[in-house]
């Protein structure tokens, strides 16, 4: 197996917003700095923590527009353009292009009924418009569709596909797609944060963690153990960054659901970091409230960040 | 009970498009004349039927100006504004009121995980958001939430809502919906062409068929019925256009599924009745072939429609 | 359409139970009574409502015996043989025909995953060891499979099925399989107590409502009122009973879920109205308490029953 | 971390079949033989694999008789006491203390609706009338509810669960259990055999592994490496068996599904190892065909078995 191009800790970037909920450039800035100066290996902007789905073309825009600029070609940025369907896929892949990003990364179509041709044709589609590495965003719970290892290990070998991100929570099919893709320049990036060692373990090329925007030297030091083949110590870093996600729980859940609760508290966590300043969401969500916030600190104090 | 400001046969009009996938207004513009001379009582553009998230912006805008110029006022055109959060949603809405519509339907958050307390943020904010009536688009197979009938009747009462359009295949849900507002303004749409009579008997306000773009006529005989309480005469109509529904399998169910088998097949149907040019649609949609061509032709005969 | 033999209102008795859970003898022969006396068409024992599930096979054939016997050949007993797999059915239709049912009802089978091949050869190896007609039961939400309308189609062709008791939750997949079997002799059963109406006017042969344990004779006019095309007087009494059938609601829904609801509030009931000693459920249920009793209470009342 | 009570390799023994479709008792010894010789430290007896829901209590008690007879007291053996609800596990779980197993393995209800407090009150009231240790089976793929990390926790914590049987798919959660529960005397086993390396780098106690009972060495052989930490080894291991457990493919997914294709490979693959007589499965599975049994030994022969 040779290490694919894109590998290593790439944190899904949370878009600081501020009180009116607008893009806030400066504390997006502090962001990048804080991952890079962490040692990561590429940015995901974008992405479903990055509230892509709750963003105006204009807000994207600016956002992409940040991280690139800031990341200044230290480390690959890939950015998702999530869209429902083919066509306003490839017009904001256009976008990204534009902007500057290595790669793009986008989701079977959702929405709308669609079966395996249409997955498959969706994806053949982007690839052949976009003149940049294209990754899948395999992630269910969002899209309501699992992209089987057959229709992966197939886009892998055609190069059609760079690489998958896997937000499947589904180990057993990772398992069989590490296997079957392995002869090929193909990144196998984990998006669950929690089993970051079992997948490298099993074969990934890195990961996607959304909880490294509150400790991405966590995951360096977790990635660079794995690397190492120091599986002790991954593991002791690893259940560590498993207890510090038990922030995304702290979220009343009588009144809050997955998005609320997970960019809610990765934004609290930061600005109780210093990092970015308001813990500002995008409607229909909210932001955590203060008792709230003090569940957040607590966890922060216990893995040691404060 | 009185009856609402939107009521009777109100058809999720396609969005014809050229073999270049361009919004084709002459085709566009007979098929609204289609529904206006069958007697239809509004049109609702850019609904799942209208292939609405497979639209740019500029595609979307386009048809809805052909349409509310074409149909003049003679009845009201709703239009959906469908996208996965809030702020968004909004923004759709602001064009569509420019373009000059009577109402505006979207659905719950999708792509992004919430829960009813995002949901219910969500509509209230577009309601406070909005000039024109608002109305629910409750379609599960394509969001993946059911509004509960706890939450309809709430927003119902507050005057947060119009009406909803109820594609969520949930009879039970519906009539029990259709007791807890009949004391308010509130119009009941249904969106399962193959029940309708049943659920008029059920309470419904009308129906939003997207059958209706083949045979708009046969669904305002049965709306007709139904008002005139002349039950047996609207079975028979339905059980007809029932039999005529199965145009939607005329696609190989191994190379294709829902949206492509419903949009593909009324499209079909409408150039054999020299309606629209071209049974083209958006990707990763495929149209439908020759051989499937030819069973959508058999049942349109059965039914008396060539 | 000729009318199939099992038609009308099949009520899907309750079992009582004593305090210590045994089965109360004397509790359901009153009950048997309550139905007979009222009108009904059939009795179906040991379904859903039946607690069958739950229940040894000895409580099964006690509580089979004395509905049998109470009946005493005035209306046809209809008996849920409902075990996961094929061998285990055959089973229990041959306990079920010993003690002198005129047909048996069957699901597909549940937690073992199987495919449409699976199920097809189910229901035609329990029909070959079968000597009465076999319904198919068809309830997605306990087995997590729905028959497909080309299925039941197929199977009501071959004679391998008498009929369904359909409580999918599906009426456009229902409205469907009226019309593609409307040449056979096969019963089509609806399970959906608050859409009795429309269920009939769109081709039903009857109803299996779990509500008519409290009113009986409120179903037996309804199903009068829609035989007579009388769909405004079956309307009417419809949403009375869609009104009372509210009592499913009053279990704590913090503390409580699905079978505990519906069979708690049926069997409350019917302690309310003298003809059951006990309101005792079979664990993991928990009966209703007294707060959630007088909820029960206020909705028989609201409907005329006390 | 201490090691639990049960812990290694645990397979879930097929139950063999004659082509009558009664239960094998040279083969079934010859298989616990076969497991037993290769070094495993448990016998699951009447899970999935085991066919447990197609089996009547007869069969259960003859193939549970055979194998803690064959086993002698080398290994425990425990058994799936698998019922879709409370008491009805009950009764299972005193016959098989009687047949003398060390412990029981039981799932959440099913076919009836329930919600997290029935099953919180029937695991409880299982552990109550049982005298030897509960396990809980998280198997939400065939009882369609996922054992809630928080429900597990406090049934390890309070003593009423010895452990639990992980077929949950659910990394992110199993992860989360091994940390809430690493100070109580409870046993992780996983039941996915293609992702044991990475699930006992994760804090698993040992496997459940369908494919064990096709290679029962090859599973000791990995868990001795997990043990030992020689991660490295225990991955080629795995990655072998992962590849191996394409016999599951064997079957054409045309016209078979889930049980019939993993329980019939395995079985199929036995035939071809001597091990059992025939690869009877039962109805409404059907046993895999000539041309299907070929892919198997193909994979066999891969791995080295042949």
């Amino acid at each position: 197996m040779t290490v694919p191009r894109f590998a290593g800790v790439v944190p899904p970037i949370v878009t600081p917003l501020t009180a009116e909920r607008t893009v806030d450039a400066a504390s997006l800035e502090r962001l990048v700095e804080h991952l890079l100066s962490a040692g990561v290996d590429g940015v995901f902007a974008l992405g479903s923590s990055g509230e892509t789905v709750f963003l105006s073309d204009d807000q994207r825009d600016r956002a992409l527009e940040v991280i690139v600029k800031t990341v200044g070609g230290a480390v690959p940025v890939l950015a998702g353009c999530i869209e429902p369907s083919t066509q306003r896929v490839i017009d904001r892949t256009a976008a990204a292009v534009r902007l500057g990003v290595e790669a793009v990364v986008t989701t079977a179509p959702f929405y709308a009924i669609v079966g395996p041709h249409e997955i498959e044709r969706h994806f053949r589609a982007i690839a052949a418009a976009v003149p940049v590495p294209v990754f899948a965003y395999d992630i269910p719970v969002c899209v309501h569709t699992k992209l089987s290892v057959e229709l992966l290990t197939r886009l892998a070998a055609d190069g059609v596909l760079a690489g998958v991100k896997d937000s499947s929570g589904d180990d057993v099919a990772f398992r069989q797609l590490c296997l079957a893709v392995q002869d090929a320049d193909f990144s196998l990036l984990t998006g669950h944060e929690v089993v970051v060692d079992a997948m490298m373990l099993a074969g990934a090329s890195g990961s996607v963690p959304g909880l490294a925007n509150v400790d991405p030297a966590g995951y360096v030091r977790l990635h660079q153990a794995c690397v190492a083949g120091d599986w002790e110590t991954a593991r002791r870093e690893q259940d560590r960054l498993t207890r510090l996600f038990r922030i995304v729980d702290a979220a009343d859940p009588a009144t809050s659901a997955g998005a609320t609760r997970g960019v809610g508290a990765f934004k609290t966590a930061l600005t109780m970091l210093g990092i970015i300043e308001s813990n500002a969401v995008s409607l229909p969500l909210r932001p955590l409230d203060e008792q709230e916030a003090v569940r957040v600190r607590t966890q922060l104090d216990h893995a040691g960040l404060l």
